[in-house]
């Protein structure tokens, strides 16, 4: 007998039928004898119609209260979902997520979780039940009601997974796994049975949207191993895990490209100590996420350089204000925003082991005829910014390259 | 300073406009240095499109599981209520019942409160706030939150009101108070300033939808004054409380027209000991309501008598089904249920003190050229079963003979 967890985001759970496929899948799971736990996010749509009607009484509502609001969309669908298996006569009880003992801390609408005591669902368990939590909520040592932000259900699950000492994690998501390339760019992309939580790191980082870093780093540090899968068929996912031996025979994962980031370069600035720091904590302070950064050498004798930087694109006109207002104290000449990238990366553990993989993808690229403006290396990663224009071409080439 | 708990129902906080209504007014009362606690419903129609969806998904849904979706619509209404505080830069925090200390029994959708434990409403007053309370709901000892049946958040205001020791409790609602009368039906009915609870009691069991008896039973249990009034307008409502010595002085407080109500009449009933305790132990084991009892004396000397009942209307197929079941073994010989009857009833202390009370009110009926079916007397109150098509003539009737 063993212990899942299983996450159900909000297209799987968007309307009484789905809720139902969900409740028959569960109970499938169940009858093979197993304990499960089901993690549900609210319905689809439901979060941002309370958003809706709360900015219709508040432009900018208290934090604490938009919790309050949007913590009645998962408790509604967990109800929903116990109902669900009751009617197929599976014995079923939902928990809110303080009522399943996640505790966080107390910063409204991006808590994080401080630890997890899960008493209760333990009981629920034990006396033969499917335990239904809502996701992406918890609340303080004070029992104040917070949410998770962003990817907030997934951490849900991994969390209790690793509280619970879980076998394995479902996430159910409406892709099949983690793919070599997103399929509708590239027709030869295969799906991965199994990646290392590394390169899930990094390709979570790089635009691929099955899931926000933060879960992955999680399940990380946690030792969770988790199965990304489709909630509309029974196709086996992709495991997303430990790094093993294995794995670094692989030299790259998958391939990626990010079409959702923007590049500013500042001409001529000064060359000198203490420039790039002022730069970017003026940018960092208006809480904006800058990516690559990269540096020329110095223009001859003049003493100054240029300073590129990628940043997600709706952020540009914020930078450029903010840019605007150092750009006499700092002394660079011109602020150049380019929205016609495309950040193009490869993945792979096995790039430790393997020698020439940035030639190999800069010949590939070279080959299809594409420039490469800017660069970009981790150790498991190497992005290169390239023009929007040319990202499928380049991705389809980098892929033929290393994974046809 | 006085404490004061508002109550206001799913009409008042049907829309975002009505929400910004009500933090209008509570932001009034606090202007003049007053604590103000606030219970909300669930806005109107919530409740119901959540029964809704629940339905679709099983026809008889866990008790436990609707009230833990249901418990979400009043949830809704207190975060969007205190953002509307906010708006108008009134400090306000958001409780569930949970978070209000209101711990119930674990009889799910109809809950009765054990205690009330307000030491949080009580800090967050201190602290300055405004305290918005979820009605309808609270929590078992064990966590399990609950739900407390029809006329809840009105339950809730009280039991808070009595908990915190509240000066004043605002049962905010859609009317305007108490009248002596359905002013619909009586153009002449006046709003009364005050009304007993036991009156009060007596019109909630008549049809007079102000309130359910358990709130007002509580309110008396408790000590609890508390008036009724109406969201729209700023007129005094009525007062409800204890009764006193000159409310006396008045005959009858008001008069009440029940249309839904219905009349079975079992025919030839053989008149001997234990069929009456028979028949209504049928009627009471199928969950039907039974209000008036009357049995005619024996026909001569057939040993047979007529028991006649009044019921809810949407109960009669359900009687009919019971009584039809037990016709043989009883003995009558025949049902007849009529659907076209009022139950029109004088309510008022003052009957105690005057005497030819229920002589002046038939006289009034039979001026008025009105039959009565049933009679059945208590205390403070004297009800007649009429025909439905004569209940106008005869409540304005009744009403002119003692309050105009």
């Amino acid at each position: 007998m063993a212990l899942i967890a299983q996450k159900y985001g909000g297209t799987s759970v968007g309307n009484p039928d789905r809720i139902k496929s969900v409740a028959a899948r569960v109970a499938g799971h169940r009858a093979k004898g197993d304990q499960i736990v089901v993690v549900v996010s609210a319905m689809s749509g439901v979060t941002d119609s309370l958003i809706k009607i709360a900015k219709e009484i508040m432009p900018l509502p208290s934090e604490r209260e938009m919790d309050m609001l949007l913590a009645t969309g998962e408790q509604t669908t967990i109800a929903l979902t116990a109902m669900a298996l009751h009617a197929i006569d599976v014995p079923a009880v939902s928990l809110t997520g303080a009522q399943a003992g996640i505790v966080t801390d107390g910063v409204h609408t991006k808590a994080k979780i401080r630890n997890i005591t899960p008493k209760e669902v333990h009981k629920l368990l034990d006396a033969g039940n499917v335990v239904i939590v809502a996701g992406f909520q918890g609340q303080t040592p004070e029992g104040v009601i917070t949410t998770l932000g962003r990817g907030g259900s997934d951490l849900t699950a991994i969390a209790l997974a690793a509280a619970l000492k879980a076998d394995l994690c479902q996430i159910y998501t409406d892709v099949d796994g983690v793919y070599t390339a997103d399929p509708r760019l590239v027709p030869s992309a295969r799906k991965l049975p199994e990646i290392s939580y590394d390169e899930m790191l990094e390709l979570a980082g790089l635009g691929a949207k099955v899931m926000q870093s933060r879960s992955v780093e999680f399940a990380k540090k946690f030792g969770v191993i988790f199965e990304v899968r489709s909630s509309l068929n029974d196709n086996p996912g992709t495991l997303v895990k430990e790094e093993t031996a294995h794995m670094e025979s692989v030299v790259i994962r998958g391939v990626s490209l990010d079409k959702n980031q923007a590049k500013i370069t500042l001409a001529h600035v000064p060359d000198k100590p203490g420039v790039a720091a002022r730069i970017f904590k003026a940018i960092g302070d208006s809480a904006i996420n800058v990516d690559m950064i990269v540096q020329t050498a110095s223009h001859g004798t003049s003493g100054a350089t240029d300073i590129s930087f990628t940043l997600d694109k709706p952020d540009v006109l914020k930078a450029r204000h903010v840019l605007d207002k150092i750009k006499g104290e700092v002394g660079f000449k011109e602020i150049i925003a380019d929205e016609q990238i495309g950040k193009l990366s490869i993945v792979g553990v096995g790039m430790r082991s393997h020698t020439g993989v940035a030639a190999k993808m800069f010949e590939a690229l070279a080959q299809a005829g594409v420039n490469i403006h800017m660069i970009s290396t981790s150790e498991i990663k190497i992005s290169v910014v390239i023009d929007l224009a040319q990202g499928e071409p380049a991705t389809k080439a980098v892929h033929a390259a290393f994974l046809d």
